[in-house]
């Protein structure tokens, strides 16, 4: 089952006043390595905002957090492929710290919705296959 | 059972290329209602920070999205103190647009840390106190 | 000349660990301000992202700091609308603590740009009206 | 003159509804830069946060926006430490497209500031050293 990698480093604006990580901040590195995910299967969110009929919003999504992160720590997210549905599909990620002790948790729920109407659509194909590609990539 | 009542109305900055509010904005909009709730409780963030020997870090949050929020859009988040635990306690959050509608809900789950030894402590009795007493007001 | 004026409380996620508000967090409080300048001359973003032929980008930024800030302090930040040329406009705000104490400036320079070119093009005459109309206020 | 280069990617995140970066999200990228040139100096952060008296808050900061930059765009950010004062320095940010044309610039200028007092001092001498050493490199 491929992962995807993605390293970090925890910068000042992501920490709040009481010295740790915003925990809204985790969320942000979450959606940037989905992102990277996107690249790499060959839907770039460019691409997608730019030349597809459709985009993927979130409607679902949750976070653990094991330990307190702090200005300068480097994180890796490792981000899965969990369950494709018929109009939904979810990311799970795993986010661990420089000593490969796990810091937190996500998952995301995306659907497709078409542009123009605004409703909810069945998966594009295209999305559906590469989802699958990398779920299933050694 | 009481609650807090916050109104705001969607900045652009929220907002990404999508058009359309980015999911982790909906975090902030509802850590800011904590911050309200905290200082109505006679526990402002800013003298827990100066004051207190504990912070309140999240280590659970959790949302549903239930449709597409738009830059301009006035939204009201409603608060509730959800379980008090020995360690932590929940907040519920419902978030309504201008038409009444729900537009989405979310869930945050607090730890009260020793900012000393940075260990899990029990919920100081003066924070346990005034939640409950929000919680059982009419 | 007049001037609109918008009250907002400091929130943790716009703090960092070095325990005051982070610098670019005043620039989202003067976009905020901005956008209620917008609104109330009748021109707000939502109606203009959606059926203006222009956007108003920001060319130059500029901000000072008198006095670091802290999560809960009350701001109040001024804006002024500062010259108008043919195909650009100045912002100017001027932010207060809850004492009146100056905490800061900050000043935006924005141009007219067409959605379908990506050109600057001169100020829509319905914007430079109602800038100047806004300008010349009591 | 020594220059530290930095590369990123525009995440949808700091973007907005008008299909660009926000302006702010400029201000995001350089200052992640200069932590990485504290880094580079032997002074993160993080150990200045956790061991120095001082912290380095910005009291101006300004910025210019050439073109309009997209989710997916590759920038590179260039540091170069201007004008090194007693008690203020001064960083200047170059940021370039993938086609290595100019797409905007930006400068801060950081004072010292005792964590004790909140009272401005001279430069430490440790970073005063560090940074002219950064800047007279080959």
């Amino acid at each position: 089952m491929a992962t995807l990698k993605k390293k970090l480093t925890v910068r000042l604006h992501e920490t709040d006043a009481a010295g740790i990580l915003f925990f809204a901040s985790q969320f942000l590195y979450v959606h940037d390595a989905y992102e990277e995910l996107l690249q790499l299967i060959g839907l770039p969110v460019a691409s997608m905002l730019r030349d597809e009929p459709f985009i993927l919003p979130i409607v679902h999504a949750e976070a653990q957090y094991f330990r307190p992160l702090h200005v300068g720590d480097e994180i890796t997210v490792i981000v899965q492929v969990g369950s494709i549905g018929k109009s939904s599909f979810v990311l799970v990620f795993d986010l661990f710290a420089a000593d490969d002790k796990p810091v937190g948790k996500a998952k995301t729920v995306h659907v497709a919705v078409s542009k123009q109407t605004q409703n909810k659509i069945a998966l594009p194909e295209k999305l559906q296959r590469a989802l699958k590609a990398f779920q299933s990539a050694p």
